[in-house]
């Protein structure tokens, strides 16, 4: 079993895979992931993930972990995080240490192996959407979690290690620090102002344009305004919700067009970039119940590498403004927009 | 000029380069660094950078700017901050600009294209740590910093971008929110016991021995408990000092050795890693003179991709357990250790 840690000064919990116990000698310098004939994510070989815990596309009557899906969420087999047992707190000395509990999933988003999201049709990104909300609203009944993070890997570069299209999704039982400052953050904005700080920069960026990418009537997709890298690109509901399972699945189809429209426009802007993106979502299971937060998506592409600077200092330097990005990202032409 | 944006909800703060401002076809996908058979950072090539602020090794009468030194500090020729002007701080709506005032400095540790730092001796590895001593101490002066970073990016997947080895200064108007939460976290942990923090974890790691890789009679290198990446490695004075710069120039023989033998021990561990360092100090120029910090340095291997999961959470998977890591650098048979 793996181990939660948690550093004694500033209070970041790390897992440690014990079992998986890496030796150097498997950090080859220029690692690339094996890229064999196989895929455990296509169509017909579905025997090679654990069960599946969803899927979506089967005619009825479904038959599980059977070809005919157009969707399917399965177990990780490698997880970070395991599903049974308690999560027995103790301490070593000055250490805090806690079991590895949680969920590790992957949602594969198609069966067609050399797909990327752009190549999805609005109702095939949909459902993947819809996969993530029934998701969280799953595991959110598990008291143990106190968070679910849902994140895509896309590429090599941006950590991807296998190549058929696919996000990830973990539950923790405690809450990561980044959402910790987010949650910190909205709060502070609501103290002094009794409002969204989330809406109040929509409010902003609708108003002065120059960081918008594109919009329709009920989302936005924009470069913040302090971008860590070059073409990060938020995707956020122009109206507030704190949790995206909470979200009206109606909306699920204009959300879908815009999100792989700013994929689209970043992959013809940037050459088909490296990226990830993550889903900010409130956190569950807690006394308060954050319905001042505001979900959004985080798109960060790879383009820079994370140098000695930014892991000193948590301070980034990116050398494309947002509204250059904005630009860019704007003028690619598209079809159908 | 470039401008310092802070993040409205976390408080971040980023660097925009506006004058850089790179194009998307500026990131091409597999960018590595030209490696010309020019380099400005070989001795007889000294016009090629800006005027040096510091050199060691010239024969006297010493003439700057020529051949002859065994180390140079000049400032970076594309700084990420310049030096001359104010800082203008001012709002735009919710957001909050300053003008990108700072220093960016260049230390080239020797003029051998083709060493790195565990090729050097200890005494040219001295000379290294009294430049960045020297180097802290003259920019303290300058009361607009409050934070001055020194790092090191080596290899192409760290971040460096010329290949002979060098490391960088970067002094900052703000206190960057790593190191805000690293004093916070110090603070915390005096307000209960008042005690140091670090001083308690080298207590502790002393005693276990699991997780020390080196040490000698002042300085100690261990694998941190919560290591966020494998064979993450600190180095630090055994006795409590907040600020490096305030360090006994008679300890650096010492610190030099259990550095560099650490380097090499990592060096020859994982087959000559990309790696980044940061020198952990405390800030300078506030009203509290932070002398409950204690400084150190932090290795960081890049052995593996920042994924997702540590973007969007904070949170890091690490496969190699440090217990393991520090069995496995101890392990490392290496000449007169």
């Amino acid at each position: 079993m793996s181990e939660l840690r948690k550093d004694p000064i500033v209070s970041r919990w790390v897992i440690i895979s014990k079992e998986r116990g890496k030796r150097p000698s498997d950090y080859p310098p220029d690692e690339v992931p094996h890229r064999g004939s196989y895929c455990p994510f296509c169509e017909g070989n579905e025997k090679s993930t654990p069960p599946e815990l969803l899927a979506f596309g089967r005619p009825e009557p479904a038959v599980p972990n059977g070809p005919g899906w157009k969707l399917r969420v399965v177990s990780n087999k490698y997880p970070a995080l395991q599903i049974e047992g308690q999560l027995n707190p103790r301490g070593e000395g000055l250490f805090d240490i806690m079991d590895g509990i949680g969920a590790h999933e992957v949602i594969i988003e198609t069966p067609a192996h050399h797909k990327d999201l752009t190549d999805l049709n609005t109702d095939e990104f949909r459902l993947m959407l819809e996969a993530y909300r029934l998701r969280l609203l799953d595991l959110r009944n598990d008291k143990r979690f106190r968070y679910i993070l849902i994140f895509k890997n896309q590429g090599f570069a941006a950590g991807a290690t296998v190549a058929h299209t696919h996000s990830q999704l973990i539950a923790t039982p405690v809450v990561p620090r980044l959402v910790t400052e987010e949650l910190e953050g909205t709060e502070h904005h609501f103290q002094f102002k009794e409002r969204c700080v989330y809406c109040d920069i929509i409010r902003q960026e609708i108003n002065d344009r120059k960081r918008v990418v594109a919009e329709n009537e009920h989302f936005i997709a924009f470069e913040p305004f302090a971008a860590r890298v070059p073409f990060e690109t938020w995707i956020m509901p122009k109206y507030h919700r704190s949790h995206y399972e909470d979200e009206d699945t109606e909306h699920f189809r204009l959300l879908a067009d815009l999100f792989r429209e700013t994929l689209l426009r970043l992959k013809l802007a940037l050459d088909n970039p490296p990226y990830n993106y993550m889903l900010h979502t409130a956190p569950v299971n807690l006394s308060k119940d954050w319905s001042i937060y505001h979900w959004h998506f985080e798109i960060v592409p790879k383009l820079t590498k994370v140098a000695g600077f930014e892991w000193g200092s948590g301070f980034y330097i990116n050398p494309t403004p947002p509204e250059e990005a904005a630009a860019y990202l704007r003028e690619v032409k598209i079809k159908g927009a």
